[in-house]
C-alpha cells in the first residue's frame, strides 16, 4: 500500500471532520432553528482544522480506531469554534470578519452568538461523552476532565483573560509565552493527548514526548499567527489582518521584531521535531503537521 | 436518631454546597486572578441552591454517598451560575442586579463576565469528570452526556434562545411550557436524575417517576417565578422585579392571569407529589422540596 502524501492526508481528514461536525451539530431545521443555524454557520465550511488534524495524527500514532478519534477531533473543533464566536463579540475583540465570512454576531445578532458559543461548548463535552472512546471508561472520564481543564480558566479561557488584561501593556517574552501557552496552547496540547488516548499503544514516556511536542507546536502556532497578522493581507487570512498593532497588543512581532519572530518559529519547529524522534515512526503525520503549522501562509 | 426537620436539612445542605463550591472554584489569588475573582463572586454567597438541594435529595433517595453527590450538586450550580452571568449581559436581559448584588458585568466588565461564564461551564464538566461518582465509570460517562444535553441547545441554552425569539410576542400556554421545559426545566431535571445516579438503589421505573417529578417541579418553579416577578418586590427577590412586564414578555401571569397562575402552581405541586408516591419513603426530601419551591416567597 502506497502511503498517501501529506496534502492528500490532510485534505482527506479535513473532509472527514467536516462530515463528522455536520453530523454531530443539530440540524438547521430543528428548534430552536436560528440557534442551530448560527452554530452550524460558525463551525462548518471553514478553517484549517489544525486541532482536528493533530487529534487524528496522534490517534494514528496510538493505533486508535479513527471512528473514536472523530469524537476528539469534533470536540476540540467545537471548543475552538465557540471560542472564536465569543472572541469576536463587541465586548472582546469586536471583530466583523472570520474565516472570510461575517462573524456570527454580525450574521445573526449578539445574543444568538453568545448562546451559539455556549451551546457549542456543551456540545463538545456531549460529543466526548459518547460511550466507548477508550476500552476503559475510566480513561474516557480522564479525557473529559482534560478537555475541561484545557478549555477553562486555567486553559483557553484563562489565556483570553490574560490577553485582555495585557492590552496596551508591554509584555516580556516570558509573559507573552505564558499567555499563549494558555490561550492557544492548552487546546492544541489537548487535541494531541486526547487523540492519543483513543488508542492504547503508547506508554507514559511516549505521552510525555507527545505532550512536550504539543506545548512547543502550540507556541509555534501562535508565533506564526503573530507573524502572519503583521505580514499577510486580510484577504489571505480570511480575518482582519494588522489587528494586533491596531489594538496595541504585545505580540511576538512587537516584542522580538519580525525577523527574530520568524527565526523563533523555526527554532520551535526544530524543537517539535526533536520531541517526536522517540515516538513510533518518528511521530508520523505529526512531523508533517509541525511543518504545516510553521510554514503556512495563512 | 431523630430526623432533622426540612429547614434544618436545607440549611445544612446549603452550607455544604457553599463549602464544596468554595473548594472547587479556583482560588482568588490564582492567575488569572481577576477572572477567578469574578467566577467566585458570581457563584458564592447567594441563591437558594434549589438545584443542589434537588441533587442531594435525589442522591439520598438512591442511597448515594453524599461526597459523590457533592460533585453533581456543584456541577449543576456552576452551570446555573454561568447561565445567570450570560443572561444578565447587555445583549441578553441587560440587567444590573442579581442575588442582591451588582451583576458580574457591572462589578467587573462585560468581557470578564463573558469569560467567567465560559469558564464556569468548563469547570462544571470538570467537576463531574472527577473519577468515582458511580461504581461503574460507564454510568458516569452517561451522567456527563446528560449534563451536556441539559445545558446545551436542546436544553437550557436552547430555552434561552426560544425566550429571546418570543420577546414581544403573545405565546400560548403550550409555547410557554415548551420554552420553560428547556430554559429552567432541563437543568432541574438533570439535577435530580444525576443526583440519583450517584447511588445504585433505584430501578428504571423509579427513574421514570423521578424524571416526571423533575419535569413537573421544573415547570412549577417557573410558574412561581413568574408569579413572584409580578407580585413581589425587588428587595425581596434580590433581582429586578416586574422585569417581565417591562420587557413585554409572555409569562404564566400574562397568559393565565395572576389567580390562575397561582392555581396552576398548586396543581403542579399535587402532580409532583403524586409522581413521588411510588418512590422509597414517598420521595423523602423531594416532597418537602416541592413544597419549598411552590410555596416560596422569593
Amino acid at each position: 500500500m502506497t502511503k498517501i502524501d501529506f496534502p492528500g492526508w490532510a485534505r482527506l481528514h479535513q473532509e472527514r471532520i467536516e462530515r463528522v461536525l455536520g453530523d454531530v451539530l443539530p440540524a438547521s431545521d430543528l428548534e430552536p432553528a436560528v440557534l442551530h443555524q448560527a452554530m452550524r454557520y460558525s463551525v462548518l465550511g471553514g478553517g484549517k482544522r489544525v486541532r482536528a488534524l493533530l487529534a487524528y495524527a496522534a490517534g494514528e500514532l496510538a493505533d486508535a480506531d479513527a471512528t473514536r478519534t472523530d469524537h476528539v477531533a469534533a470536540a476540540v473543533e467545537l471548543i475552538h469554534a465557540y471560542s472564536l464566536i465569543h472572541d469576536d463579540l463587541p465586548c472582546m475583540d469586536d471583530d466583523i470578519l472570520r474565516r472570510g465570512k461575517p462573524c456570527c454576531h454580525i450574521e445573526y445578532d449578539e445574543a444568538t452568538a453568545l448562546l451559539a458559543g455556549d451551546s457549542l461548548q456543551s456540545l463538545a463535552f456531549g460529543v466526548l461523552a459518547q460511550q466507548g472512546l477508550n476500552d476503559a471508561p475510566a480513561v474516557q472520564i480522564t479525557m473529559l476532565a482534560d478537555l475541561a481543564r484545557a478549555a477553562g480558566s486555567r486553559g483557553m479561557a484563562g489565556g483570553q483573560a490574560i490577553d485582555l488584561a495585557s492590552e496596551g501593556q508591554s509584555l516580556s517574552v516570558a509573559e507573552l509565552e505564558l499567555m499563549h501557552i494558555h490561550k492557544t496552547g492548552a487546546l492544541i496540547r489537548a487535541s494531541i493527548t486526547l487523540g492519543a488516548r483513543c488508542g492504547n499503544s503508547l506508554d507514559s514516556t511516549a505521552f510525555d514526548h507527545l505532550d512536550h511536542f504539543g506545548k512547543v507546536i502550540g507556541l509555534a502556532f501562535q508565533v506564526v499567527d503573530d507573524v502572519l497578522d503583521a505580514d499577510a493581507t486580510t484577504a489571505a487570512l480570511g480575518k482582519t489582518a494588522g489587528k494586533d498593532a491596531l489594538q496595541n497588543k504585545s505580540t511576538y512581532v512587537t516584542v522580538l521584531g519580525l525577523g527574530r519572530a520568524k527565526a523563533f518559529a523555526g527554532e520551535l519547529r526544530t524543537e517539535a521535531r526533536r520531541a517526536l524522534r522517540a515516538l513510533p515512526g518518528k511521530g508520523g503525520r505529526l512531523a508533517e503537521l509541525a511543518d504545516f503549522i510553521v510554514l503556512r501562509q495563512a
